[in-house]
């Protein structure tokens, strides 16, 4: 059984982590209001010269492949480089069932870097997994795999923590497995949730000392966040709205209220 | 008389269709959330050398000309080459009547591949068709000549249907003509109306067999959600969120409602 | 005692400037719609060949660092190039506090080109005043420094006027100070606050002749539109509407309600 970390939400403000996130261009500022509401301080950044300031200022980095060409990746790997596995990473791997290029670039910084967290869809995970899976664009797509099979044996292989979401999240180290059932269509009509959900991964592996508990805490807290959300509109755009109110005032008792 | 394709709403929502937009650097969260919203698969991308996978994923195409460079023209101009009008292409030539550049760069696109959609306001799709027009920035702008005319004209140089909106929207093929006069204010206050107009007409294109109507249908659409946003709001922001909902759960009862 | 020049908001409606701004990457939806809001029309360039006439085109300018490269210092240098000192041209020094590569660029900017407005934090001014300050990222860190001085010092250098935005914004000229006390932490959790309060200040210089009185003008009617939300709202999210809402209707009756 995990043991969520119901004061992660508390420190994360007390001690206002600063987060770098390599970003893509569609949703950055979702993505930075997302991680300033849990009460982070965001940063951007996509010039090399300032990589190595970049790394020593952030408390956690997340890389998110939404949108690379041959400069982004550049940006991406002398960011890693620089980090010598200090800071802990989260990688995003944005559509890469849909593209050669991204899924040739995510296996190529997964064997030369070590990431804390591998954050994605189904379609993304089993790309990872070289599992057949009819992927769709940036969504999750669908396949006949075991998706919770597909998540141990990416985090086997990368000795890291997989984040598989989707209606069913699941979240595993390679030995525990932790489901979260809370979910919301919403969720995936707004593009960037799941942006925001890596961002804000890193921004609890920063305040915490128990990456995989960390985790699973951080993908509870935001999809409840959602949920409480859903419950109060009546519609999609009201919806976005109210994620940001309670990702500003999101704490332990209010996640503890949706469950 | 124009007979709107009435089912073209649903049968975006039950194909999700993946529609590919080669976006400006302002508005692409607005133009992936309005896709996104009416029930499509939005994907965007800025890297050469994914763009053969791109195409062939996306069932239509949306070329923005918003903020391009050198690099940007490069990624479009790869875009297009490997599309070989396989599938619809809309071009939406933001600003053109206000930079040289911009214009040289659409009419050369324009002059080597077939797009199936010009989408622009008054002052763009005047520079098209070499008319005085006094345009101002990214807005309409102001002219003495006849907007039916330019717009007949652009569609029968390039052999491609013209959206040229504004207070009326009109919509031709260069024979037929459709005119929508819903509209709010707010559309021209909000930053990326036309985007999404645009990249929303590329999803209806991608159902329909009957293009012209297709492009009617998406515009009357899209201009009724504004509509219906404005009356149930008292301000800009409350209808940027308004207009998510109802691009949201549009269907054609709700069109007719406004109508 | 400062004046405040109360006619400049329906001076910029009627007028409508063009306020070109070469913005970061992850706020310019932001910017361009609280330009569009207040009744500018905005627009936006990443493409030195354009720049000679985006120059012409606008009526104001703001440089953005928030996510510069060498390809877009290579765009802002170009534009300021172009302008000769022509239109007002207001400087966002994003996180120079936190970055020596920017830092050097906006030292070298400012000893190269004349600019009508600095606009920062307490880091970032501090950081021009070679003044020891702990800054945080984006935000505006902690020090002992008196800010008054540090904001006087850096108007004097590089004669200008400065905005020192935090819980208290100070404008100064180097011999006058105005001191603003609106302010609600919203302004804070919002990613791009500044980034929107820059360009609105170059919208407000564009229709004015007395640049100082512009300046604080701009400051106090964005800050009181922000106070003016915050009491009508419940929430983060909420509010980031609101805000847009209150730019759309703001006039000066509006702004004295809330002095």
């Amino acid at each position: 059984m995990t043991t969520l970390q119901l004061n992660l939400p508390k420190l994360v403000r007390q001690q206002n982590p600063v987060v770098l996130t390599i970003a893509n261009t569609v949703t950055p500022a979702k993505v930075a209001d997302g991680l300033s509401a849990i009460g982070t301080s965001p940063i951007m950044s996509i010039a090399p010269q300032e990589a190595s300031e970049m790394v020593a200022l952030a408390n956690a980095i997340t890389i998110n492949l939404g949108t690379i060409n041959k400069e982004q990746v550049n940006e991406i790997t002398t960011v890693l480089k620089e980090n010598q596995n200090q800071k802990p990473v989260v990688l995003d791997p944005v559509a890469i069932g849909a593209s050669q290029y991204r899924l040739t670039v995510a296996k190529g910084l997964l064997q030369s870097y070590q990431f804390t967290v591998i954050r994605g869809n189904a379609g993304e995970i089993a790309a990872l997994a070289n599992v057949n899976w009819s992927s769709h664009g940036i969504d999750g797509g669908s396949g006949q795999a075991n998706l919770h099979e597909i998540a141990k044996n990416v985090a086997q292989a990368y000795n890291c923590i997989v984040v598989l979401t989707g209606k069913t999240d699941i979240v595993t180290d390679g030995n525990n497995e932790f489901i979260n059932h809370l979910s919301t269509n919403y969720f995936t009509t707004n593009i960037g949730s799941g942006d925001m959900l890596s961002s804000i991964i890193a921004a609890y592996l920063s305040v915490s000392d128990t990456p995989y508990l960390a985790v699973c805490t951080a993908t509870k807290f935001f999809t409840a966040a959602g949920v409480k959300a859903a419950r109060e509109v009546t519609g999609f755009g009201q919806w976005q709205v109210k994620l940001m109110d309670e990702l500003a005032t999101l704490n332990s008792n209010e996640v503890l209220s949706v469950l």
